[in-house]
Order: structure tokens, then sequence, then C-alpha cells
């Protein structure tokens, strides 16, 4: 049995990973100061490689591998954003990848994961079991199953984000702020957890998600893993799981703060606002936390907000979509 | 008489600026490589501070007054980017700013301008000389001009562009590129130009601009000032202005290689690009160097190209206009 996941994983993926993934910055505005009232920072994982933080867990994962084992190559289901994290890793390592997929990701998302040498694999997300699949996958050409979330070293990985967030926070002057990430399996929402835990105490872990598919939130305050009772029918696909991973919940359930929501309608005036006043481009599940500093602050304490800005996979006609909403007085 | 701006004016300007700009890096993916058939590299200057590089030549220009000439205010002209750098500078420092616009500039340029505390002078681009409104202001009210190119403190603002590349594209091992710039006045272009010539001598310097309006590369060839026929009539109206600025000039004729143009539709197409493969959020004008990288490779030369995409602030309608082109095969 593995141990679970401490800091060290996320040192040592740091050690593995440093220079291959892009260091994001943290972005500001005064016009976001003024609608969340307090200071916000927007960490861009959507400017990472492949346009998501997912690469970093995804590159950890692989470099963690003894090179015969990587050699014979790798196999991942996801929604999207984790399947072009592990085709770029792979691409990176020159070894294979095989992605599963549901048949319902975003186009853009499919045909990525194929341009960057990936052979893609679709299913049914109502009707098969995205994990039965990748397993019998792995077995029958001897690939290493990635998991999303469900993994040390990919939490270690993911959990990179929290230690830039960290240093930056430290530079800044940032030492009373929730930090606010948008939270599927958890994989983020943990490995930043580690890091601030280690490096910044007086920063709290909040997960955001969408409403309706407030598992974690709800397992939360419950103290035990509660699941969505559907997986379809928000804008925000890319951070729809059926249950918090159990890798990464005991994580959460010792350092998270209670879980935020916010519904789709202001994912999309977050995305706005991202394009209006940071010029980046964010993808609906990327935006739940930025939403959340916006348009809950008074759910939120300290001075400032640090939010990850998660991922930047979008397709053009739902970004459009979120160009017409109101973003407010942002 | 001022002497004609150097590299000294660039190194002072990065002395006095680097603690209020945002040292914006280098982004890339492999899809823009496959389609313009070198390495792509892009620098965001869009998620710089107000949206585009002009806060780094405002910022310098306000900074390098002496504090009570400073404290009487600032004024400027400007389609909206210099603007609202002139306008962040001056709300870091405390002052006044009166910017004088042209009233057909973009809602959202002017909106941000105003909200950012400076006072916004409307005038006809057609029918009033901008220069003179200015100059009339600042004798009335005591206030200091900040020019958007002709001033070798702005100049050597923007000159901070071109050491972060000189510095990056050492670390990257780019030895072999053309730099691609998008030109109006020439500050820009012509800071980075001093920049490369005194870091970086195998990069060069080329300057883009939209068809219709490519006052620069015709001045280049003809190696005097040439003016635009009209100043309305193309989306990048950013980068529009009457002619190469006289204080640039010089500079680009002695560093510049040959001009390059591009159409509308082009800037549009390396927009939507952009959006899908990097992220970030640029606008017409803050475009057409991308643009010519992917759609003018032929003109360029080197296994590298390295693009300022230098700004973002573009109405959601144009953005969405932009989303619904082909961008081609990036």
């Amino acid at each position: 049995m593995t141990p679970p996941p401490s800091f060290a994983d996320v040192e040592a993926a740091r050690g593995r990973i440093a220079d291959w993934v892009r260091r994001t910055p943290l972005l500001s505005s005064p016009f976001l100061d003024e609608v969340a009232g307090r200071r916000v920072f927007v960490k861009p994982e959507c400017l990472q490689h492949t346009g998501s933080f997912k690469f970093r867990g995804a590159c950890s994962a692989l470099s963690a591998l003894d090179p015969d084992t990587r050699a014979r190559g790798v196999i991942a289901f996801s929604s999207g954003n984790h399947a072009q994290g592990v085709a770029m890793a792979a691409r990176m390592f020159g070894v294979p990848a095989v992605i599963v997929m549901p048949s319902d990701a975003p186009r853009l998302k499919i045909e990525n994961t194929r341009r960057l040498g990936a052979e893609v694999v679709l299913y049914d997300r109502e009707l098969q079991d995205r994990d039965e699949i990748g397993t019998r996958l792995a077995a029958e050409r001897g690939l290493s199953l990635i998991r999303p979330f469900d993994d040390p070293r990919v939490i270690g990985g993911q959990g990179t984000v929290g230690m830039e967030i960290a240093e930056d926070a430290a530079a800044l002057g940032i030492h009373d702020a929730d930090v606010l990430v948008p939270c599927g399996g958890g994989g983020l929402s943990a490995g930043v957890a580690l890091a601030l835990e280690a490096m910044a105490p007086d920063l709290r872990l909040r997960t955001v998600e969408p409403a309706g598919f407030d598992d974690v939130a709800r397992s939360l305050r419950a103290g035990e893993i509660c699941r969505n009772d559907r997986l379809v029918g928000s804008v925000c696909d890319a951070i729809i799981t059926p249950a918090p991973g159990v890798v990464p919940f005991p994580i959460l359930l010792r350092c998270a703060g209670p879980g935020l929501v916010v519904s789709d309608a202001e994912a999309l005036r977050a995305m706005a606002a991202a394009f209006l006043r940071l010029k980046i481009v964010v993808e609906p599940g990327g935006a739940v936390a930025l939403a959340a500093a916006l348009f809950r602050s008074a759910e939120l304490e300290g001075d400032s907000v640090v939010v990850v800005a998660s991922g930047g996979n979008v397709d053009p006609a739902v970004f459009a979509r979120a160009l017409e909403t109101d973003p407010g007085n942002v």
C-alpha cells in the first residue's frame, strides 16, 4: 500500500519537473480588487503547457516511472485536460500514450489530444465505466495507468502550483488569504493544500465547485466521501467527477476550509472578467475560483484572495457565450 | 535638443521601473511551431498592467520627472493603450492625469481610462489635431506632456521588452531569429531594437503593420519618413499613426529588417490562434506580429521567431468576431 501523499511528494515532483513546466505568475487588476473588496491575485494555469495545470501532474508521474516501464507507454482517462497533459508529457518523453475520453468531451480537447500524438479511445460517460476500460487496456498492452488524481506522484506535481503560490505570496506580502482552487477529484486542491500547509500555513485552501456538482463541499461537511447525483449538465465539464478521490480527500479534510459553490452563470461571468481585466482565456471549470472571489466575497476571509485559474481549454462558441454575459462592474 | 535615445536610456528605464512592471514570459505551442515552420515564441505584453506594453513607457516617463513637476500632473494623447498606461502610472504616483482620446476609440478603452482616475478629453480624429489640443491643455494647466513615442524616456521604457527578450532568448538558445513587433509610431520597435542591438545582435527587429497603413515599411524602404494616406479603416486601430515618429525612425532605419505587412483578416486569425493555443487575449493591432509569424513565414529568417503580442484591450464583440474566423491548422 502506497503511503498517503505528503509535502515530500510535492518537493520531489518539483525537482523532477521544474525544467519542463512553466512557472506561472500571479496576475492582478485594480478593477477586480474593487469588485471583490480585497486584493485578488490570479494564478493563470491556463498559460501552462497544454492550457491547464494537468501537465504538471502528468509530467511528474511520467518522470517518476522507471525508463523501461515508461518506454512501454502510458494510458489515462480524462474529460480532457488530464488527457492533454499526459499526451504532451508522453510526447516529451517520446513514449506512446493511449487516452480514454468521454465521447461528449469538448471537440477541441479530443482533437488536441490526437494532434499531440496520442491514441484516443472514446467511451459513453453515462453508460460505461471509464476505470474498467482503462484498467483493461492497460493490462492488454502493458501500459502504465496515469490516474488523474488518485496518485501521489500526480498530486505531488499539482502541488507545485501551491509551492509557487506560497513563494509569490511571501514576496508580495500576502499573509492573510484564502486560496481558491477549482476542484474536481481533488488532486490539484490536495497538492496545493500540502504545499501551503508546509510553506504558508496562514494561507487557507478552499475548494470551489459548480452548483449541483458539489460533492467535495458536501463531503467536507459530512467528514466522509459523498457522491454527485449526476455527472452531466454543467458547463464546467472539466471539473465534474463522481466523487472526491480517496487519496486526496483525507488531505482536504485536514487542510481545507468550507467548500465554495458557484453557479454556471457566475463561472461564465468570471470568464468575461478574466477576459476584460487579465487578458487570459479561462474555461468554465477553470473560472469557478475567480467566480467565488468576485461573487462570494462574504464567504471569504482575509484582506487578499489567491485564485487558481486552472485551465483555458474552451470551445470558441462557449467562450463567445461567456463574453455576452455581464461580468458586473469589473 | 535632447540627444537621440540609446541603450543607456533603456537600461536607465529598467532601473526605474523594474519593481512596477510585470516581467512577461515567452509562451509557445507545438501547434504554432507546426504552422510557422519554425519555433515560435510569443511575448504576451497583453498580460502587462493595463493590458499593453504602453504601461512600461508611461511608467518610465513619469518616474523620470522631478517630483514637483510630476505633482502638477501629466497629459497624454492616445488611441487607448498609451492612455491607460499613463493613467495607471499617474494613479500609482498619485498625480493627476488628463488624457486626450479620439472619440472613435474603443468604448472599453475610454471607460478603462476614466475608471483609472484620469480626466478624459475626447476629440474628432478626422477633424482635429490631437497634438494641438494636448499642447494647449498642457500649457493651461502646467501638465507635463507624455508623448506616446517621440520621447527617449518612453522609448527607453518600451525597450525593457527587448531586454527581457534578449535575456530569455539566450536562456532558450535562440540565436537565429527575427523579432516581430507590432508598429505604430515606432516607440516599442525602436526600444526593442536598441536592446537587441546591445544585448543580442544576432536577433533582428522587424516591424509589422496592417495593410493600407504601412507607413513604417514604406519609410524603411524609402529611407525617409512616409505618411499614411488615411488614419481610419483598419480593425488594428491601436497601431495606426500618421507616420513613424521622428525620434524612433532613425533607430529603425539603422536596426530594422524590411517591414512586414498583414491583412486585417490575418490579424483576426492570429487572435483566434492565440486564443486556441496560448490562452491569451490579443487585440487586432497587437496580433499583427503573430499573424506575420504564422502567415508570412516565407518573408522571415532564422529557425525561430520571437513575436510581441503587444496588447489585449479589445471589445468583446470584436474578439467574438475573431473567434469566428478560421485560424488555419493551428
